[in-house]
């Protein structure tokens, strides 16, 4: 009997724990459901962060020092755009960029995200199933003081160091789900929230059209990851965000962004404390170790999610 | 008093017949008028073969040796690109892809290939001034046997080895002349036909609104260079296309494609045979070397068209 596990996806954390669960389960019996909010159209070429963070995670050829890109990158091409006087804010690797190339030309020619990142994974080996979320565009721009931001001139050129007071996310209430991804989520066994942003990853995979009914339906199967460790995101702006956006900061506090979808929720040890606040809610909560610091503690977090 | 040049031009032979002006008459007297027909949109990026061969060789940064591109070039990207399965047929070097992500960023914020040509000129020292012949979309598509090919599916992906049997340029009645092209053309001292390829590079220049009817007008002020050597071209297809397409394959069947535009015609040497049947059109002829296969030669002819 397959297992069948979905896991809704955002970037460097949930491949984080999709190459840990393909440990412990077979990769075919896993599916990534993935945010395509933060992807960008820059210098013609369409870039999908998420999708080819967890394509290169799984396939083994990341760097996992520097946390993105491809290991045994070169910058050859960005020194050349930076002497030119382009935007060079974008790092883009010369490896990195044969991705983009190659998924620019085939969305020209009319192929689909779906299809391409299929395609990119069968070549890279990988057997983990990858689904973009949706093929349509969907846009997380964050508004500052002074203007609205889209999610990399946030993350990236602002090094997610403004203060937020509010996102949106262009394009999400008409965004169709791609196929495949209502079906895997209506026949894992179990569908999994990966530890990645709330606001900035998960949201707007959820607010796929179907996507939170089928959560809601199926609560008790659902098991999210807390991505805050003590009140603080291990990297990127998870901590600053919920607090500028009004949100309480800790690992109860991303449970409350999933109010009404989630069965079961794993926190880190440094948490245990608030186990007893999340079981209040009526949610399962187990208390592990959460930071997938080597591959001994990401397998047990693998474990205990398949538990 | 200045002399201002201006020479429409396509690629290899007109760039180097630019950079032998340039150090006959001084730089900023020049103007090149360059042909768009062969830009294409790949990988998602815009690419200009004709002006960047330009822009590459008067800023002394092309591979002379390998007759395009730049020197000290590298193919990482290309290399990767091949590997993912990608169309890795037209050849991009990693330097040459920074000017064509800076050049489809800018295009894409609203800057025309007019201002991209610019900023790319002045970035790079180049101080001949390039003008795209038009800002409005051109393709040059030629038709073989099965069916339509673009302009570098027929030079680069056959290698310019298949019959053609018609040619067509997709928006050029439409293409308007870009911003100072025709004062260049009209306020010019002498206009230059460079010794390009009369079918692929200059007929797509003349047949921009307004450039016909300035160069019949002002005729006497033409000089034209044949780029056919004893009835063969040096490089590329401009030989087989006048004979597939019914022209004599000759300088005086290049004439003839020039035929009432033209005051004064340059022709090798070798061809000195033929400079009684240029005189017999009412056209001057001037017979030299014009094969500019090294600076002396290439001043020589230079100085023919300067005289």
């Amino acid at each position: 009997v397959l297992l069948m596990i979905t896991v809704l996806s955002g970037g460097v954390g949930a491949a984080r724990l999709l190459r840990a669960l393909s440990g412990v389960v077979p990769p075919h019996e896993l599916t990534a459901v993935i945010n395509v909010g933060d992807d960008l159209v820059m210098h013609g070429l369409t870039i999908c962060p998420d999708l080819d963070t967890i394509t290169y995670t799984l396939a083994g050829i990341n760097d996992d020092v520097r946390g993105w890109g491809l290991a045994g990158e070169s910058w050859r091409v960005l020194d050349e755009l930076r002497a030119l006087g382009g935007d060079a804010w974008f790092s883009l690797g010369d490896k990195d960029l044969a991705t983009h190339l190659y998924r620019s030309q085939r969305l020209a020619r009319g192929a689909t995200k779906s299809d391409v990142t299929q395609e990119l994974a069968d070549r890279l080996g990988v057997s983990v199933r990858l689904l973009p979320v949706s093929n349509d565009p969907i846009a997380t721009q964050l508004h500052t003081a002074s203007r609205w931001l889209s999610f990399q001139e946030y993350f990236v050129q602002e090094r997610h160091s403004v203060v937020v007071d509010d996102v949106r996310y262009d394009g999400l209430s008409a965004a169709r789900p791609a196929p495949g991804v209502l079906d895997a989520l209506r026949e894992a066994s179990r569908i999994v929230i990966a530890p990645s942003n709330p606001i900035l990853s998960v949201a707007p995979v959820i607010g796929v059209a179907g996507v939170r009914e089928i959560l809601a339906a199926r609560r008790d199967d659902v098991v999210a990851i807390s991505p805050l460790i003590g009140g603080a995101a291990l990297k990127g702006p998870a901590d600053r965000l919920l607090r500028e956006l009004g949100h309480e900061v800790s690992a109860v506090g991303v449970l409350s962004c999933y109010e009404g979808l989630v069965g079961r929720y794993i926190i880190d040890d440094a948490d245990a404390s608030l186990a007893e606040s999340v079981r209040a809610q009526g949610v399962h909560c187990d208390v592990t170790t959460t930071i997938m610091s080597n591959p001994e503690h990401a397998a047990a977090l693998a474990r205990a999610v398949v538990a």
